[in-house]
């Protein structure tokens, strides 16, 4: 049983706990926070450990009725691997804290890559961490461009990739973030930083990307064209997609026409805080010109990358091979949403009046 | 065991069929449905027979691969009493077919109160809805005023309610409804029909609302006063609000600001769908000024109908009493959000990094 700390419980942090949690061969070992808002809370009521990420705040704690078990230094020695979700840039500070009491330790993809030895894509470079100390779960994002990539490369060959990524400007619970009425290019210089970014699991594959801000919560949106170094019909496209087990086509049928009924479906569908790990792609989107692939496909920006932490840990501290782990990891959360409708159906719309 | 159809398996619908269906005395017959989208889908995999409202459009369920028992009305002779949750102004157009079938039908808020014999809240006139036929619960927001009001009517009589609901322009999957970037007075004409729909609970209460459209999709907002006949101080209005088991009473520890961040503590708590049945009522917004009370609630328009539904169905086909009903209502559902943080708190926030 591996013991995983989580040290940050926000957006990343309360899910990969939750993740942890429902496998097999792991346990949480406990959760840390700086402050004891409605997540702390939550935490509490889901029955894990809570620490006290600053020190000295442990007494706000006490003052709101949360125990804590203890600091983060506790926190680190009752686990075997801590995944570090705290906010960009503080996991440099957070490193050498795990180094100095020898414990590996994952970030995530909001740090620069230089702060572990090894980027981490489940799909495309699980070995690439085997045994590695220091980890970095790559962006949503990036994330989800590898998953498309990786059987694109095998399956056909990648002569170039272009994407424009229309993100979200902040999650739902984020009120303080802008703009509320605006698309800005972000950042405004090309390319943005997400091509390098897929560069840290993909070195060799020439990709750009361009990104911008929408004034939306619910997900990322990208604009993909893939170059093939062959020239596949739409429908060999579709089933290559299909067999991605984090990768989910949206059937004409279903009349999903963005993210707010995506998100309505992974409710309705039961899914634990309607998240959508899988990358959604509409299959009415996949078009083939010449050699180049387009399509559209959203990306659930809070918890794309939870199966990835979950495989992380595994390539890191236990010798579970790749395919052995993604299936554990897929069902133990269910990952793989799988619709009774056929994506290839071309089927005319019925009139929508309910 | 009580046989409920539910006509319309749209935002309303979906969630009465799982409330229905979590309720130790009650079972779906079957739910309609007018076309095979993918809340149609979810039905199926909930397992929840399927029947096509509109007669001609079997088929396409067919088409899409879901099968249906029938039509409307082989869902109305497996029933006892009917869910009709069909969108605003095709109720009038139903209630003759269930008349005809001699079945007892349940309306909803956005149908006139004249479809109906009683319009029903059932923590103000539970026992109007007794052995009616049929029953019409009133909207979202006059849900929301009703349970405000009775408490305060009740402990300390009222003398004029005057309420602005700036409410959302339209649900997170209603993608064609604006504005995206204004605020509409709606209707522009003072005052709003919800201070009336009020009047079909409370005859006597004198009520003037104003209403506007946010563009928003979470939650509804209302900004209230209540002129009382007495001048009890802030501490006793929290603590008649928090014996409320459908009124939730938001402390100033959880650091929730805004309808994002109470969604998002809804999915913490493993809330279906991330439903907050519950007005929540801001309680540092609670301020008494001489007999004037003021206060701040948010409403969850797609959830805090469901538990009134399932109450007036046992108003109107079984003799159980009306705190009864809501009991095993809410234990059924786990309604009744309750932090572990004091409403009362005052401490200082605690500065926010994480």
């Amino acid at each position: 049983m591996i013991h995983v700390g989580v040290n940050g419980y926000g957006t990343i942090g309360k899910r990969v706990a939750d993740a942890v949690a429902a496998q097999p061969d792991m346990t949480v070992s406990g959760v840390a926070k700086t402050r004891p808002n409605y997540e702390a809370e939550t935490a509490v009521r889901r029955g894990y450990d809570l620490y006290a990420a600053i020190d000295d705040r442990a007494d706000a704690f006490a003052d709101a009725g949360l125990d804590v078990a203890g600091g983060l230094e506790e926190l680190i020695e009752a686990s075997d691997i801590v995944v570090d979700c705290c906010p960009s840039d503080i996991g440099p500070k957070n490193r050498p804290v795990y180094e100095d009491r020898d414990t590996p330790a994952i970030f995530q993809g909001g740090e620069g890559a230089d702060i572990a030895d090894v980027s981490f894509n489940a799909r495309s470079n699980f070995e690439d961490a085997r045994d590695a100390d220091y980890v970095r779960v790559v962006s949503c994002n990036t994330t989800a461009l590898s998953r498309v990539i990786a059987p694109l490369e095998e399956e056909y060959g990648i002569e170039k990739v272009r994407v424009t990524l229309v993100r979200r400007s902040g999650d739902p619970s984020e009120t303080g973030r802008g703009p509320v009425n605006d698309v800005l290019p972000d950042p405004v210089s090309i390319p943005s930083h997400h091509g390098p970014d897929v560069n840290t699991i993909f070195p060799d594959v020439d990709i750009d990307t361009l990104a911008l801000k929408a004034p939306t919560t619910l997900m990322h949106t990208h604009s993909l064209n893939v170059t093939l170094e062959s020239e596949p019909d739409e429908s060999a496209i579709l089933d290559l997609l299909a067999d991605e087990s984090r990768i989910f086509t949206i059937p004409e049928t279903a009349d999903i026409d963005g993210a707010g009924k995506l998100k309505d479906y992974a409710l309705d569908s039961g899914r634990p805080r309607g998240d959508l790990w899988e990358n959604c792609v509409w299959a009415e989107s996949v078009g083939m010109e010449g050699p180049d692939l387009y399509l559209f496909q959203n990306v659930h920006q809070e918890s794309d990358v939870i199966p990835e932490n979950i495989d992380a840990i595994r390539a890191m501290v236990t010798d579970v091979d790749a395919a052995a782990s993604i299936d554990r990891t897929n069902e133990a959360l269910d990952v793989g949403l799988e619709s009774l409708f056929d994506a290839h159906d071309d089927r005319e719309a019925v009139p929508v009046d309910d």
